[in-house]
């Protein structure tokens, strides 16, 4: 037996008792005639003494060689601890060692395992497994894994059952693109990995399970951005016999369940608001609705001077910075230069400063009077002492840039308190988006997705103009999950996937398994899919994923610490009838 | 809404309650002024009654022409039932129509929807979704969340964390063959789909995690045998700080827990037998232990007397079939035929009766004497009323043979219960195992497996003597784990790569992540590995694994019911870098 306790066990209540540690050095405290050893392991640390009147003099010495983060087993007395330390549970007593045992000798690790490390990132990803061994990134680990849980619970409780769908399924040629794997057995032919289970699940409401949930790996092969990665994890669930509002009540229920049990927290209402509404008042579909600064929209009030900007500006629209007034010409100029970056793309800025004294300083004093500034702050909802920061331009990318700039200032203020959760439900998305680069529609959602009720006309003559009865929750300004009502009816499927510009064979080798489903008795239903390591990093009360993922690759897709993807050898393709495109491969 | 209540919840005390259900008609009985339609979902069946007098006339109309498996919604008034139905829970009641809504018709189904159905394999696997709609095939799903659910709440409370390791892992060259995944951004390179978490689970122990668990799809692209996968569900888990003896009383715990909370069994012991006393007792490492018939070898009984076929053999061996002396000659040879059939291989059997009188009928009775026989009979314990089986040839076949007749006779006597449960521990199996076709040892379990302490010099000599740290909990006849203490000391595991046959670059570029982690201090730990599959269903007390998967795929590994896998399109292949090997494709 390698130990009685584990390093985060012993009390006052264990003085005197024999015991046995194991775990890894910590930090050793070398004084001579005593040594002190920090012990740990995942659930704690524990001091131990080794002394020249107490412990074995071969003992005392091995301690002094001890190097970090070795192996060691060790034997002693719970003894009292002359200066406890009350910020570790362990902290009244130490162990004096009598026997001591190397398990596992240790090089000097690439970084120090502290809570704050001198690794870079690279570092930490080539030796994650040293990583897991700090605090931070074993701490998120088990919260990952405590949230799991406690969903399994939930929706278990609420007559979900889990169904595992399988990994080695169809290509599609829709959306983002398919991880493919080629089939040995099935020469020239290939799987694709599931970027969601989604015609899965409906075929399991098909089959009557009524209620189902999945925590499961999905997987896209899109160039990714930053903190997204190939494979990421979904609560993916479906519900059978059930309109827009059963699901919100349900997977509020959940959220709540969350909410309640993992971070304490009671959230009162979850509110909703149209897609058209979040875009209008924040220019975002998944506004942070913690904090206020809420759009105005500023056309009516500013184009009746000579101000070509405003004049011709399809929007102009501001936001109120609560105690912006104060702010210097530079620190003004600093967000300017902010919203002028290539990646925000804003040409300019205007700003109004609403003074304490009621007075209004702005850089287009030149154009507008006083007045005109107080009916701009009226709009805005400034108060005195605010500052209003004022874009304008093409309605759809000056929205965009005002979120990013919303966002940004709460941040810089203090006002995206991580231990403040404010859910939404944004409703009513558009069922059809248009891809400039296709010139077609493209499914916002899904093509699966429904219509609302009596918009199916509204195909033929305003496809953009149709919404959908799908809706996201929205936690904390992120995305956490989304999801729809489906279409049930062959008949309106079909009509949908011609919409989509699949042919009628392109629509029948695709999805015909679906449609035939459908044939046969498919009950209402609708669903929603939630992105799991993004809802853990939300609720730990933070926003990137990568270190709540055990394993997480790079933004080259790689893998550092086991080196994948890599080359296979000949023989390996030849068996699966492959051949790499010379003029590709260097 | 949909409903207020589900079709297995309407009971006498909703008397005269109005309710709204929905589900799909199962069943219709028209006679002619009345029609009862049984309603099913999930949850149950509830009696819908339409008639002349109570419910409206269209209405009536309307239910007589309803098809099976017709969704409908209906509202109505809970009734009593005229003739009730102790059956079922709902069969007091019925509700009397007054409103009847098709939500989706449906089409003839291609088998009948009944717990015992018309549809062959082929059928019920094209149209899963509608198979799935069977009690019988929506039990067992249910019933797998029910494990899966016991399985984690049982780690958990036991300080495992579930961590979910990654899918897009490297490609090894050894045992089984993986699946691999082409990249687009790193063209020419693969990801390779896990066989297993294995040594990614031992990194989460260098990390400290101390123990892990996860419920994880594993991939294998092997030729298919009946009843195997090429995607199959884990149940993974690694601890530290940990003996043999550690481990297996952990998975004692969770075994006693699932057979207590999944079918109300208590299981007294978990006895354990060294792999080769299973070999010689039961002439197989996952022996049913829940009935005799164990072997007698009786080579120093027979080889005194002229029978060239036993004194030539290297091993004489027989069981004792209990009652078989009553088998007519017909019956014997019978089992005769059967062990000579080629997938079992047996040249010949020699049969002894064990009459009830103590005389002795072999088929062997020109070279043995009846005192032969008797000390036969005592060898193999065999009884008054008792059959003697015996086969004879080279040890090793003739073991697999001896078995397979065991299991088959057993399971013809009726002694292979569904309800009873049999768990044994398998331990100390062979480090190495000698393949004939590579002329070389291969890891029996795998390469990280570490051989019993004292035994490493052993590898140089006579490596197939040596045993490993390994176990495998056999439940029922069945393999349900199998694990290893691993070896946690970077020079072994050098050593180990070398014994395999891995040259020092070979193993580097494989397992040198691996071995760079056991540089910085490893715990000494070990795991287990659980086949969640077939777990389940022998704690269903089946042994079909095929019927607990939701979409399983056929012995081609081909998925009938989505037709993957399947040819790409050229543009896809080109994003991949890939072409297809042009001779080897029609």
């Amino acid at each position: 037996m390698y130990r009685t306790h584990n390093c985060g066990e012993v009390r006052a209540s264990h003085q005197g008792q024999e015991v046995q540690l194991s775990g890894w050095v910590h930090k050793v405290r070398d004084k001579g005639f005593v040594v002190w050893i920090d012990l740990r392991d995942r659930y704690g640390i524990t001091q131990l003494v080794f002394d020249q009147d107490r412990s074995p003099a071969e003992v005392l010495e091995q301690a002094k060689q001890l190097g970090r983060e070795t192996v060691i087993q060790v034997h002693g007395e719970v003894i009292e601890r002359a200066s406890k330390n009350p910020n570790i549970p362990t902290g009244e007593v130490e162990v004096l060692v009598r026997e001591l045992k190397v398990l596992n000798p240790a090089e000097l690790p690439p970084f120090t395992i502290e809570d704050v490390t001198d690794g870079g990132d690279e570092l930490r990803m080539k030796y994650r497994y040293l990583d897991i061994r700090r605090n931070p990134v074993k701490e998120k680990l088990l919260f990952r894994h405590k949230v799991a849980m406690e969903v399994r619970n939930y929706l278990s409780a609420e007559d979900f059952v889990e169904v595992e769908t399988p990994y080695l399924i169809k290509s599609t040629p829709e959306g983002a693109r398919d991880f493919v794997v080629p089939s040995r057995m099935n020469a020239g032919q290939f799987y694709a990995l599931p970027q969601s289970p989604q015609t899965f699940k409906q075929l399991l409401m098909v089959g009557g399970l009524d209620k189902y949930f999945q925590i499961v790996k999905c997987f896209r092969d899109e160039d990714l951005r930053a903190d997204r990665q190939p494979e990421f994890t979904q609560i993916d669930c479906e519900m059978s016999f059930v309109e827009q509002e059963d699901i919100l009540q349900t997977f509020e229920g959940l959220t709540r369940h969350l909410l309640r049990t993992i971070r304490g927290v009671e959230v009162e209402a979850f509110p909703r608001m149209t897609y058209d509404e979040a875009i209008k008042r924040y220019g975002n579909d998944k506004p942070d609705i913690r904090f206020g600064m809420e759009f105005g929209e500023l056309n009516a009030v500013t184009q009746h001077k000579d101000f070509k900007v405003f004049n011709e500006a399809e929007l102009v629209v501001g936001i109120a910075v609560p105690g912006g007034a104060q702010y210097t010409r530079k620190q003004i100029d600093a967000w300017i230069n902010w919203v002028k970056r290539p990646q925000i793309g804003a040409k300019g800025m205007v700003y109004v400063k609403c003074n304490e004294d009621g007075t209004y300083k702005s850089s287009v004093d030149k154009f507008y009077t006083p007045e005109d500034l107080a009916q701009w702050a009226e709009a805005i909802g400034a108060k005195a002492g605010d500052l209003i920061l004022i874009l304008s331009g093409d309605a759809m990318p000056v929205r965009g840039q005002l979120s990013a700039l919303r966002m940004a200032v709460a941040e810089e203020l203090g006002l995206r308190k991580a231990d403040e959760f404010a859910p939404l439900w944004v409703i009513d998305f558009p069922l059809l988006e248009w891809d400039e680069e296709s010139e077609s529609y493209h499914a916002m959602h899904h093509p699966f997705t429904s219509p609302k009720p009596g918009q199916m006309e509204l195909l033929e003559t305003d496809p953009g103009a149709v919404r959908a009865n799908a809706y996201d929750l929205v936690l904390n300004g992120n995305e956490i999950g989304g999801g729809s009502i489906r279409i049930h009816d062959q008949g309106i499927q079909s009509t949908m996937f011609k919409h989509l510009g699949f042919s009628k064979e392109e629509a029948e080798a695709q999805f015909g398994f679906l449609m035939d489903a459908f044939r046969y008795g498919a009950p209402p239903h609708g669903g929603i899919a939630f992105g799991l390591d993004r809802l853990v990093a939300i609720l730990g009360g933070q926003e990137i994923i990568r270190d709540y993922i055990a394993f997480p690759k790079n933004n080259s897709g790689r893998d550092v610490m086991i080196d994948a993807p890599a080359p296979l050898d000949n023989a390996q393709l030849d068996e699966l009838n492959l051949k790499l495109n010379p003029q590709e491969v260097d």
